[in-house]
């Protein structure tokens, strides 16, 4: 460890690699090639190149950021950029010690990459290294053939995944702020609707009102009436006396802020109140039991055992995961659907720093989806809920 | 023919299947996996699951679209979507007879394509499938080794590429529209700033000013005063007397608009304007070599004989590139940068309904970067510039 922190005096890695090196000695890992905008991103600080942010073609080809990292060796990372990438680097210049803003192509972006990688690893010994499949173009992984042979490629995305599942402040403060511009942007889109507002209108309007908060609108899934088609169209009205749901992602500097809220086309009745009551119910519930020590399960146990006693349990669903780069990231507390990428974290602790979007929803037969998200850290005393305003029925046209 | 006219007469592709065909065949392709957003919208009639449009991440892996096409059997055609994507595909429902919305990751993707295509592949024949390296992801090629076992996987970037060529009349109006309201935006930014804002101000009002018009920002290169970086950065301020060039790309319904206008924080003096003028002058000899039957080469050449006439010749460049739903895409007028993708059309004659950006440039030492964009339409008549207009000096402030 004397040699290793000799040689690394000179840079200082912006994330906790003695975290990573740790989780890449647990998987086995001597190196890592990461090529994911998030992944990439955090390895960097937070740094994407503007220009390929939001569409990544280059020519016919596209855009592909190569971070490669030796384990115990930052003094040793490298990036691989566009050719033109000094347009972004100049203004934010990166900690790596080795940037080639060389490639013009995912292929001459995995040819640099391998090279790079080959020069820094053991001659002759078998290395493995680190890759993130699902975002490795295949011409990227062909074009390091020939430097890296002999190599064995692991997949790498738990390791990159559980490496930001704790928070910096810093990162909480973003994710704070993007979650209570967010909210503030769905209580302005329902002032701003009137009854008659189709649901593309209202997610037109959202994003409007997430730009003017200096958000980037990601996604609406909106819901209007009875209907539980989620997809904004021109085809479906909010019609007096609808309920509207806006669930929906925005990021700021590429943190996620993912919540949901219910607008109303006319006065709540009784059983509007009564359904949202419901929903919240199971929110406060699972709030309660976010904080540190706490199983991820748990919150699955506590939803389970809150709807089962709540009069329309069978109508009644509930969701958690972690958010922060990606909408859905560690801690993963959900396998459904997404093999080879297990729950991680459902039978471990909870972490003071871990940020957690909770869901609960009822999809009623007659009045429609009726549902809450929202945005809570876990912090030493607990948690805290940010962007906790607006929770119940915001009456369209204000 | 006969025969498969008859089985195709119940699905109606909304694209030239008769050119697909055609240039398939010219490659030798049975059979295409197209995995990008830009080939996977085209293909299927302008659609894009919007829950996944900007961040495609699900779950621990990413949403991955695939539209399967057999060689003269549209009636074969193919698409795996995601688990969700009934919300998207309600919405606009798809011409490909099988929707199979059943992936959740990349891999299952993958897997699912090829099992499908598989059935459709003569079998013991040794068939040729196209493929987008760049944009196919390492994990869904592995995915599928099992059920394509034999079948030569070939690079169809350029024929999917060459299919988007010649544009329809309904994208041609989606451009004209683009075009015409990212300038409108432009305008309406240099008339909101003031000496003094940040090339980062410029960015975002410029940001707002398109989400205004309904566009989706992409990107903005921002230089001010004498300095060549175009990163919009709270470091650089416009000053007074300073140029500042907007060169921003947009869209609309996926269709990129990619212009650039000038702005001036005062009055321009004798040495703005007359720098200004040998740019469109540039702008002007090359956009009248814009015709059906002009080779492609044609505009450099007229570019390069017309900027050796100019006082500033040593610091004028100009290039054009075909756009469209990629900022540069066919017809592929050079082969910088990006092999293996070669300039296809330099020697080859424009068509009518081929778009083309084209943008002059002169980098002076003083005053700094003063560059038109402008998107040019190849008609029967010859061209038609769309957004044409604020290309003068445009004062900030109004």
């Amino acid at each position: 460890m004397d040699v290793i922190s000799d040689r690394t005096a000179a840079v200082s890695p912006p994330f906790d690699a003695g975290r990573l090196d740790a989780l890449m000695e647990a998987a086995g890992l001597d190196a890592l090639l990461a090529t994911s905008p998030h992944a990439t991103r955090y390895l960097l600080g937070g740094y994407r190149f503007f220009l390929y942010d939001r569409l990544d073609a280059i020519g016919a080809s596209r855009y592909l950021p190569v971070v490669g990292y030796v384990r115990g060796r930052p003094d040793r990372a490298f990036f691989v950029g566009a050719g033109n990438e000094a347009w972004g680097t100049d203004a934010h210049p990166l900690w790596v010690p080795d940037v080639a803003l060389v490639s013009w192509s995912s292929q001459t972006a995995g040819r640099a990459a391998g090279q790079r990688l080959a020069a820094r690893l053991p001659r002759g010994a078998a290395a493995r290294v680190g890759i993130e499949p699902p975002y490795l173009p295949s011409d990227a992984r062909t074009a390091w053939d020939d430097d890296l042979r002999g190599v064995a490629l692991v997949d790498a995305t738990g390791v990159l995944d559980e490496l930001r599942a704790v928070k910096t402040p810093g990162e909480l403060a973003v994710m704070r702020d993007a979650s209570e511009a967010v909210v503030d942007a769905m209580l302005a889109t329902f002032a701003a609707l009137a009854p008659g507002a189709t649901t593309a209108q209202a997610a037109e309007r959202l994003r409007l009102e997430q730009t003017r908060r200096g958000l980037v609108y990601d996604y609406a899934l909106v819901a209007a009436g009875p209907h539980l088609g989620r997809a904004p169209t021109r085809d479906r009205v909010v019609a007096p006396g609808d309920v509207l749901s806006l669930d929906s992602g925005a990021d700021r500097d590429g943190y996620t802020a993912d919540l949901t809220r219910m607008g109303l086309a006319g006065a709540p009745t009784h059983r509007h109140d009564d359904l949202l009551a419901q929903v919240d119910a199971v929110q406060q519930a699972v709030r309660a039991a976010v904080a540190p020590g706490r199983r991820g399960g748990d919150l699955f146990d506590v939803a389970a055992t809150t709807i089962a006693g709540l009069p329309d349990a069978a109508h009644l669903s509930f969701l958690a995961h972690g958010t922060g780069l990606l909408t859905h990231e560690a801690p993963r507390l959900t396998d459904s659907g997404s093999p080879p990428y297990p729950a991680t974290h459902r039978e471990r602790p909870l972490e003071a720093g871990m940020v957690l979007s909770i869901e609960s929803q009822v999809a009623d037969p007659e009045l429609g989806l009726v549902k809450l998200e929202d945005t809570v850290f876990v912090i030493e005393q607990g948690n805290e809920a940010v962007g906790d305003r607006g929770r119940g029925w915001n009456r369209l046209g204000g």
